[in-house]
This record gives structure tokens, C-alpha cells and sequence, in this order.
């Protein structure tokens, strides 16, 4: 099922829904729990889509990719973690704005796991049972806001960092899922999802060990080789497979 | 005025109150917005305090004291700031949780600025115009879960890790206030606030220059000298006068 936030191109109310082929079934009540259908249905192209939920948290992982030709490492004791604030949820389309003074950002297209249930010390097993859906993530960073001392914190979390979308697909198998992205139409990264190096059963298990995992926790799992540079004016493309297609053009307005 | 969210010794609802002396008048409404006095009023020894409010976002800030005999150095370009997730927060009295098979970890004291409006962008100058109130928080860590690459994000956001309260001072003057830290009853933090490296305006006014700031996020400001380890048992009480006390116990059983 994909599920979907929306609003028509004729008015601003912010609707959910359920795309299938080419409409969007409206339904109401809580994502997570019993969606009411509504009985209306939109077709696609009346229809602006917005980042599919406001996440409780998002939860980043670094350096967790290898090319395809590359052995994998042994998967770290230790991930790198960090956290964007919620400044950075943005929509699909929605502009990415440039920080002030800064010329280039560097974009990252990676799987976001949704988290639907409340997860404390589980092990890698269980992890299925908690996972409510997946959708699309575009994790831009700006090194240059990296502290010195190797604190990510500033550098990830600019207003519009995190586009996320169009929808959360809840059936989804990642094993065999591949991940792309381009820049202006020309290919950047096309990856197995398979060549992450710390499992997303193993990193979300290793979360729940430290911080009590709840509904709407968002967890973004890292990007294949290939994430570059974009400037003002660049159109980013972002495409799971299964999932969707996530568009977003960098901006220097501000 | 004193803000606070309590329960009462004898039932288990979440009640708001302003403490005046020696009782808590209730209220009810958005804390940030209109309070309207039930007419009910408890005396504070039949309340149990909780954490007075449920942060939006927890943004803290590293290396920011130096000692009251020690020449301050230039305020940093780029200060280290991290992210404490929600699930550190507890309230007065609650036990501080250590990790699974980690016998020590780092109280800090810390004055909490909680955010009242909406700011992006903003100067020094226009912070207090921002700024609902303060507290006291606990801002715990461990630091063999700190990455050797640099990021602090899993040592600091542990379940437990951030005790905040017991109450939201809407009238304060951090200039001229001091803050103090005991364990067991010995002292092991006084300083005035003013030793702060990074002052809270500057501070505060960086922060909104990458993110926008929001009603309910809050700012830990750093603690001072005298931060230290402690262990299963131990008794942390964090003081700041105009605000109120802290009091947590640190607990192996989990």
C-alpha cells in the first residue's frame, strides 16, 4: 500500500491518501492506525505531493555504503549517527535552499524506514515487526558546517535538508531494491541496496538499544556511492524502486 | 512565574500548575499560550514534579564553560552543538538509567532555555524576545559511546539522559545567576553563568541561522567546570537559584 499526504492544485487543505494506479483513494483518521476512506478520489496529476509524514525524529547513519565491485568491510561496532531536526522535512518538489553565503551542497538519496511501533533492546529478528513502511529520502549535507572536532550536527541540519517522499510504500523488500539518483538527468548514483555495509536490521536493532524507538521515527540508511556536489538551479532526482520517484531543485532564494 | 507539570501523590493524571510558595495552583490550556486557572490549589508536599514540558527538539552545547580563575578565550566560529533525542527526557526524582554493562557516566548541569516563538535568522539582540522561559537540566553522556570520528550523537541520547525541571521560570536573569551541582551531597559544580564561553544570545542566535527555532525547543547551554562520573546509587542534584532544584538518582537496574 502507498500511502500519501496531499493537497489538490486548487486549494491548500493537506489530505491523506492511498495511490493506487493512477488516483489517490482520500482517507482520514491516523497513519498509523484505521484509515477511514473517505470515498473521494483524485486523480495523479490534480494532486501535489508533501513529505509523507512529520517524523518524531530523523536518524542518519554515515558511511554506509560500498560500491559493487568493493568487498564489503566488516560491518562497525559502532555506526555513525547523527540527527536532523524536523526544519529539514520538506515535500516532494519543494525547493532545497542553499545556506547563506554557501554555493554547493552535496545531495544523498537514501532508503528511510518508518518506524510504526514502539522498540526498546531489539534484536535484529524482530525488527520487521516494528517497521511500519519505507519512502524515499534525500539527506543533503554542507561540509563546510562539519565542526572540525567531527560533530555532523549543523552541517545536516539546515532548513530543507530532508525531502522526503512521495509516498510510504508498507510492503516493500529492500533486499533486492536498487537505489538511483541523478543530477539534471545524468546518472549519480545507481546501487543494490544490498551494498549497505551496516544491515538495516542490525542498525535499528543497534538504536533501539541506546534510545527507545517510537512511532514516526524515521530512520535514513545511508547512501550508495556516487552523492556530489549540486548548486543553485540543479534538479535532484532520487528513485527507489517500488517506492517512488523524489524531485527536488536546489535554490539560492532565501 | 514558576511553571510546572506535576501529578499528585494519589493519582496518576498529568496536571499543569504555577507553584506560588508553598502550593501549585492548577491550570489548564497551551502552556505557551492562554493558562486558565482551574480554582484548584495542592500543596507542593502532596505533588510529584514531572519534566514541565515535552521538548520539541533538545539542542545541546559542548566545551562552552571556563573556570572563574581562567581568562575566557574568543568566542568559537562554529560552536559543537548536538542533538538529545526525546527519549532522554525525565523529570525530577526519576532515576537515571545506566547503560547495559557501563558502570560510570558524566552529569552535567546545565541552565535550559526553552524556546517561546517561531525564529529563523534572528540577532543577538532579539533573542529575549524568543526565549519562554528556563530550567534546569541534567545533560548526561558517556563517552566510550562517543564515535572516535568525533560524533557524540549515541553517548548523549540514551534513554534517561536528559532529567529536566522542576519548573519553567518565565522571569530569570542568567547574567547574574549561579549554578551548582552537588553528588552525594558534595559540591562539585558552582559558577556563575557568566563564565559561559559562547554567551546564550550569540548562541541562540547562531542556531537560528541554520534552523528554525520553535515553540518548545530547548537549548542546554553547557556546564561548567566539575562535570564528573558517577555510578549506580549516586545522588546528582543540580541547582540553580531563581529556578529551582533537580534531583535525580543514577540506577543500574533496568
Amino acid at each position: 500500500m502507498k500511502l500519501a499526504r496531499f493537497t489538490l492544485t486548487d486549494d491548500s487543505v493537506i489530505r491523506s491518501g492511498i495511490v493506487k494506479d493512477k488516483v489517490i483513494q482520500e482517507f482520514t483518521g491516523d497513519l498509523f492506525a484505521t484509515l477511514t476512506l473517505t470515498g473521494k478520489t483524485f486523480p495523479l496529476e490534480n494532486v501535489r505531493f508533501l513529505a509523507p509524514l512529520m517524523p518524531r525524529h530523523i536518524i542518519g547513519i554515515g558511511k554506509n555504503f560500498v560500491g559493487e565491485s568493493v568487498e564489503k568491510p566488516t560491518v562497525p561496532e559502532m555506526p555513525i549517527l547523527f540527527f536532523k531536526p524536523l526544519n529539514t522535512v520538506i515535500g516532494p518538489g519543494d525547493k532545497v535552499l542553499l545556506p547563506h553565503g554557501t554555493e554547493e551542497i552535496k545531495f544523498e538519496s537514501e532508503l528511510a524506514v518508518i518506524i510504526g511501533k514502539t522498540a526498546k533492546n531489539i534484536e535484529p529478528g524482530q525488527v520487521n515487526e516494528i517497521i511500519f513502511g519505507y519512502t524515499v529520502a534525500n539527506d543533503f549535507g554542507v561540509s563546510h558546517y562539519f565542526h572540525p572536532e567531527g560533530h555532523w550536527t549543523i552541517g545536516k541540519a539546515f532548513d530543507t535538508f530532508c525531502p522526503l517522499g512521495p509516498v510510504i510504500e508498507t510492503e516493500f523488500d529492500y533486499r533486492s531494491a536498487r537505489i538511483q539518483a541523478t543530477v539534471n538527468d545524468l546518472v549519480k548514483q545507481d546501487s543494490l541496496i544490498e551494498r549497505i555495509i551496516t544491515p538495516i536490521d542490525v542498525m535499528i536493532s543497534y538504536i533501539s538499544k541506546f534510545m527507545t524507538l517510537m512511532q514516526g521515527d524515521v530512520i535514513l540508511t545511508g547512501t550508495p556511492a556516487g552523492a556530489d556536489m549540486v548548486r543553485d538551479g540543479d534538479i535532484v532526482d532520487c528513485y527507489i524502486e517500488g517506492i517512488g520517484h523524489l524531485r527536488n531543485i536546489v535554490s539560492a532564494s532565501n
